[in-house]
């Protein structure tokens, strides 16, 4: 059994309460850390927004959101209700004054105890709410703000909530969160690497050919599409989650698991990417955008008719990218990233490829020596596997087969997987920053990604055409197949 | 599917036909062969033994132990008949010139044919059959000679076997079995070895601190109680298999597949080994000899009642080693072997342990970080597990748990694994000799071997006794734990 580490009794006020996010994944991560008796006697969530609703029409909301997002087996209807007396419902506007003071209020009631903002709202009001917490007075030494992603949409606007942010709570104090780094499986890159030898012993340029990391959905941009359209594939999955692997797979060991020790080492990789000039990114990023098609053998129609416009958008929904950590460790190993929506699986990897055989003895005749593969699997099913040639079983010569060592991580342990915020949201309670991001590191992202966001700007070409169902556009597995590579695609 | 090479018509004459090995080994493994095709049109099988049987007797002897011996699914009525149809029965004595005559006629309607002469008979009977044969004039350019273990029961007898057989039949003739080699799983030591890249890379000294290869059964010595006696563990058992699985995990790449590549390879194993000194025996040996206990819950009586005599015998039923291998690539690797019967489970396998990590940032408390180990199950179940540290599920901090990626080569292939006697018996009829010893290497494992019978000789120390259904005598535990290290025992 996981060990249980106690912690003392907090408050949690949430900004967006009435959201999508919040009732979708913040109440059920904030559940089942109730039921695991993580959520100390009086702890109290305090439930801010601006529509006009009173703790009971609020509490009717979030038992709803739990019964809807929290798996049948876990709810207690019990439990829900003590759950819910927990939360109370504050009506406060983050541009204005209203219902600060109340706020202001209820927290001065217990001032000693640890208190989280979260602010589960749009990234423009992350400056305001800031400052109307500092100005009425809100921040003690053990508070903590908590902002989603995005940052911003650019480096000039991410240093700009970063300032705005930073005039109220000090950098330890803010929790950027960025919830892949929350998975079991990315917190298990960590352990894989630091804690088994072998691994690190294979983690560099002389037993690696390439590295790919694909984070595919398949649903399109639903409800969101005004949001997805002025973001794109590239701002919205590569600036943070992809880049953010990328770091735990090639930073150097840190000197020690402290937050800022691990994070002094992911920003060394952000600035040791080479930066892709304007003239490359043609070569280097394949930007798509999904046509009508097919996914799970259901028709879905177009971007363009999601979005419900006529202008054509130049927004990508797709992008693959060509990435390189200029360091003695990663020489000539590219990193390929590729992300999407509607592609024909739900399913986030990392393909490690090892360098080919350097000789081999085995005959020749079909025996197809693949190189091994190491496959971490965050979803859908956390897992691993490594590729590896074996013999064929049988009384004939020694032929070889491709076979792999697997581990499913959910049936090793046997137990269920926790959600990533239920792990960040505890987290945040013990002020451990490790797993968010720094704010050189989100900047040092930014810094990256935004000339490729320019070289596009200033170009008239559209995003490429993929139809729903595929994996991208055709460009994508040319860029790759120019190295003489391929995308791994026997998923799921 | 594997794919099937065809063979031809082949005649193959078994002295010891009516024996254990012939019976419980030989004939199951010859009708798969015949089932997947592979003994074709007009092949023979010439059973040939003193008893005074007919053709039909033996027949019916020889389908009750198909019945025996062969798994129910693969036991059809009209397919037993038919493979009986291929026996035939000579009664042939090695000693004296009976039946001999007989057996050159049928031989000689078939002259071009391969010929295979298989010796499932006493040691003592390789050189006077093989007089035979050479005095009647039955070696054809096709034929070969396959010789059970033991080759003698010391160097001197060895080379007197090997002196005896090499005047009728040339080496590349001569196929010394060890069934060993032909298990699926040995076999595939070479795949892993030299078909994926990073277990090579992972392959000495610098990475891997022991190696442990276990030969364990739960038998005591029932029938066999006379010849084993006069035999012991050492003789038995590490002479022949644990040396080649030793060498088989230790030799260096060798230039090709082809059979002496890979004999030479082994062979310079078997001279790489450090001799053990007569007055280091002590240190680096343990024999024990099993007393009553209990095995599978069942009470079992020691092996002196096991042999029936009063006087107390030094043979031992169990031997623990730690082996040298003198090369660049294994300085400073033991490599501890143990075999005995009546210990606690039928189990062999292979343990590579690599080193403990050179630093770790995980904090101390509690964590127990295992090193890696590759575990190579030979039996019951064929397959390999790689133990490593992952992360233990849950929203707490970042603590570790040792877990494995694992393959069991029958359920991954999800086919029937032959047993290791059909592969050897094709081989020997294709003529590939790459998974047979020759000649200098068994006399290089006896000439390693034999300084330890010698000082166990010329010592008047009984074995150390242990319980039937332990590990066997707690010297052996105190002779690796002296290194630090302890047996793997989380078998099964």
């Amino acid at each position: 059994m996981p060990k249980i580490i106690l912690v003392a009794s907090f408050d949690c006020v949430v900004f967006g309460a009435t959201g999508d996010l919040t009732l979708r994944k913040l109440l059920p991560a904030l559940y089942y850390r109730f039921l695991d008796g993580q959520m100390p006697g009086d702890s109290r969530i305090i439930a801010a927004a601006r529509s006009d609703l009173t703790d009971e029409s609020y509490r009717e909301r979030a038992a709803k959101a739990l019964h809807r997002h929290v798996a049948a087996v876990d709810l207690q209807e019990a439990a829900v209700d003590r759950f819910c007396e927990r939360l109370s419902y504050i009506r406060v506007d983050g541009t204005t004054d209203r219902g600060w003071d109340t706020l202001g209020a209820v927290l001065s009631e217990m001032p000693e105890r640890v208190r989280v903002f979260y602010l589960a709202t749009s990234p423009e009001l992350y400056g305001p709410i800031s400052a109307h917490i500092g100005r009425f007075g809100l921040v003690t030494p053990q508070s903590r703000v908590v902002l989603e992603k995005p940052i911003g949409h650019d480096l000039a606007s991410a240093r700009a909530i970063n300032d705005q942010v930073g005039e109220v709570f000090t950098e330890a104090q803010t929790f950027r969160i960025d919830h892949y780094l929350g998975k079991e499986t990315v917190q298990n890159l960590l352990a894989l690497r630091f804690a088994n030898s072998i691994f690190e012993r294979l983690w560099n340029t002389d037993v690696i050919d390439h590295v790919q990391i694909t984070v595919a959905e398949t649903v399109g941009v639903e409800g969101r599409a005004g949001y997805y359209d002025s973001s794109g594939a590239l701002r919205d999955m590569v600036q943070n989650h992809l880049l953010q692997l990328l770091c735990l797979l090639a930073m150097e060991p840190p000197i020690s698991l402290d937050a800022d020790a691990v994070r002094d080492e992911k920003l060394k990789v952000l600035r040791s990417l080479r930066p892709i000039e304007p003239h490359e990114a043609g070569a280097r990023m394949v930007r798509g955008q999904y046509t009508q098609g097919a996914v799970d053998g259901q028709p879905v129609l177009g971007y363009m008719h999601d979005l419900g416009t006529a202008e054509p958008s130049r927004t990508e929904t797709f992008v693959a990218l060509k990435a390189e950590v200029r360091t003695w460790r990663w020489a000539n190993v590219p990193f390929y990233l590729r992300t999407g929506k509607r592609l024909p699986q739900k399913v986030s990897e990392i393909v490690i490829q090892y360098r080919a055989l350097p000789f081999s003895i085995f005959p020749a005749d079909g025996t197809d020596l693949q190189p091994n593969r190491l496959i971490i699997r965050l979803q859908p099913e956390e897992g691993m596997r490594l590729e590896m040639m074996t013999k064929e079983p049988g009384p004939g010569g020694l032929r070889l087969r491709r076979t792999g060592l697997d581990i499913s991580f959910e049936k090793a342990f046997g137990t269920r997987y926790a959600d990533a915020y239920e792990r960040l949201l505890m987290d945040t309670v013990r002020g451990n920053t490790t797993l968010f991001m720094r704010r050189d590191e989100v900047e040092a992202a930014w810094a990256w990604v935004e000339p490729l966001i320019e070289a596009w700007s200033s170009s008239s070409d559209l995003p490429r055409p993929y139809a729903a169902g595929s994996w991208g556009p055709t460009a994508s597995i040319a860029m790759i197949a120019r190295d003489g590579r391929t995308w791994h695609e026997e998923l799921g």
